[in-house]
């Protein structure tokens, strides 16, 4: 950019409360930002139809992603369901080294664990305009029972109040205002003067 | 911003080399961005005529000025031509209070000195293109001796090594493309958590 020397690409977490609709934003923001990367996840579940290695997911055995967590090999993981689910530190570390910006999405809890892992992380929240906004979409959205969307909306309450510990808040009023919103992040994060190659301006 | 609620305003500190743009990018800034305030300078220079106290300048004596020196009353200061200039915190804090941006451009040396007084303050390094790039607007916008041209070539080299100790760089080619960036930044900064008011988000 300009003749001045990124060091690397940045991670961009996107997290936020279940239901506030973290995937349509990050679907609509690779589409719409050159060069971005999705983080391709590991997991222990059977690929599915079609489903290709290293490009939808990092197939592996149960065995081998317990020994990989053991190594800090994954910069978070957790169970779904029967089956784990990770971020692959070596992959994501290559892509960036490679200049190349990730943006994942990801549940509160496992974008804290990231943050923990790679500080220099940004992790954008995404907020709903209001906590009544949120439970009208969760009990709009779903097809699972008054208990299970009762659950929802508790955990949604607790995870609102994490986001003091992230650096940006995006509200997701309409879709486009908070994509706006994630590419001036990501263009004033790319402007970082501790994100440049040191030393000084090549010439 | 839907529902959220700043704490204060940002001061957005504009600086860079002498010769690269500061004070064409600060008032273009000013003119296309809603809302954003300059920052009033202090100054024991008479005033010339049609100059308004409070709004060209604070006028003052050398004796109040020194005194407001001591008292920590100036984000910065410095003489030029015999006379003293300063940045008032007062000023500037009551603005931010109001949940006015404010943006100012001045030399390295105030910029850091401003840092050290309040480090929440943005400060924007501008860089020229290249160094031969600003050599060659030193030498040909201005009418002074070449002695003069030298000494302020070797000055803009120094300063050059200073984008170091900003938090963003931004590179002046193209005038419409630093602003742009720089509205990008603004944006962004707004958008952090740590400057909201806390504690959560109103309902």
């Amino acid at each position: 950019m300009h003749g001045l020397k990124r060091e690397r690409g940045i991670l961009f977490v996107i997290s936020g409360p279940s239901g506030v609709g973290k995937n349509s934003v990050l679907t609509q923001l690779l589409k719409e930002v050159p060069g971005l990367c999705y983080s391709v996840s590991a997991t222990t579940r059977p690929p599915r139809t079609g489903e290709v290695d290293g490009v939808n997911y990092f197939f592996m055995s149960k065995e081998e992603f317990l020994r990989k967590v053991g190594t800090g090999d994954f910069l978070e993981h957790e169970e779904y369901v029967g089956n784990l689910y990770g971020t692959p530190r070596g992959y994501v570390e290559e892509k960036l080294g490679e200049g190349y910006d990730i943006a994942m999405d990801i549940e509160c809890r496992g974008a804290a664990q990231i943050k923990r892992m790679m500080p220099e992380a940004v992790l954008i929240f995404l907020t709903p305009p209001s906590i009544e906004d949120l439970k009208a979409r969760l009990l709009g959205r779903s097809t699972d029972s008054p208990e299970v969307i009762e659950k929802r909306i508790r955990k949604a309450e607790v995870e609102m109040g994490e986001m003091y510990k992230y650096d940006y808040y995006v509200v997701n009023d309409e879709l486009e205002l908070a994509i706006e919103d994630i590419k001036k992040i990501m263009w004033a994060e790319r402007l970082k003067v501790a994100r440049l190659a040191k030393p000084s301006v090549t010439k």
